[in-house]
């Protein structure tokens, strides 16, 4: 079965990849709306408009469509990592650019990310293999930020693992309620957000009034 | 249709309300496992151990039992909300408080919380309305205890919405990692991330070293 990525030549000209993203998208709504388990081929050949050997041409296969939605999101994701990275600057920056690199993406693409946090136990072997792998480099991205920060003295003792997971839930969470459109933007949410939790886990010598 | 709490006197007698928890309870981990829309009503009566007529007799409809597994949650976060509500406090303890409740919750019923989370787009008319409901309360007096603080000066300026969504999160998403027999208890998690929210949202003056 070929991989995501994997096709043979003829299949990845630019035009190719171009129709092959558009139905990533177009699917990752139906996805979202109806759950992955519930949607057909038939539904996702009609969503898309077209048959089901043309369908098949571009994704593969339902779980490589879902695999494909999934890398959408960590591809966002992974490159507003690395840009802050490339960025520099020191650890509580770090992670306000973190936040609002992540707020961005799920911002700009609410279906494929709440069908990233909502189907992810769907997806299988090497595919499975791969997003958990993604998804915890991603993390120890955020947990490095935050050694760094205990090792600079910025930060007050606290344990790496356990505040990223607060970070990330109190980010990753604004799916629910944060969308194109809405009253708020990607940034009005990152600052107050990037506020608490700065203030949250500064050195208190080190608080700002 | 009747409602779940609704049924004729002699379907609410203690053992068929036992008997009818339970199947909610074995439902949700189904329903956790497989999702809501891919389980069909021949799974649940396998799970349950029952033929058809008997589940129907139990729980009324499919959606209905979803609307149970929604009201087991909902009933322990609001029971945990009372309790805080009822042994009051500063702000910051009340919502310290809130937090200890909530994590509580997640950490006992990880399926229920996983299918609260994941599958409440499914429920629809009155059910979806009495959800809606139901969680928004809840949030409320999340929103309630941080207008508190900011009314007697012991949380900085903030917007007790946007706050909400904050803390509403960081609690929220523990249910990805946090599990019975896990490494990490309920109150593991609640002190480390009241410290982390606090500090975060109190007024500068009165912060702790």
């Amino acid at each position: 079965m070929p991989r995501a990525g994997a096709s043979t030549d003829s299949r990845r000209s630019p035009k190719w990849e171009a129709r092959r993203q558009a139905i990533v998208d177009t699917s990752a709504s139906v996805f979202a709306r109806q759950g992955y388990h519930a949607t057909g081929i038939t539904e996702l050949c009609d969503a898309n408009d077209l048959g089901k050997g043309a369908l098949y041409h571009y994704i593969g296969s339902k779980e490589e469509l879902l695999a494909a939605i999934h890398d959408r999101v960590m591809d966002e994701v992974m490159a507003g990592a690395e840009r802050v990275a490339q960025a520099g600057g020191s650890p509580p920056s770090q992670l306000a650019m973190l936040g609002e690199e992540l707020l961005d993406v799920i911002h700009r693409y609410p279906d494929h990310v709440w069908v990233f946090l909502h189907e992810f136990p769907a997806l299988t072997g090497e595919r499975a293999d791969r997003f958990r792998v993604r998804r915890r480099e991603y993390e120890r991205q955020v947990e490095a930020v935050l050694q760094a920060g205990l090792d600079s003295g910025e930060f007050r003792d606290l344990d790496p693992w356990l505040t990223a997971r607060a970070w990330l839930g109190m980010h990753n969470y604004t799916y629910l309620w944060l969308k194109p459109g809405g009253r708020l933007t990607a940034r009005d949410v990152a600052k107050p957000f990037a506020e608490i939790f700065m203030r949250g886990i500064e050195r208190p010598t080190r608080r700002r009034r």
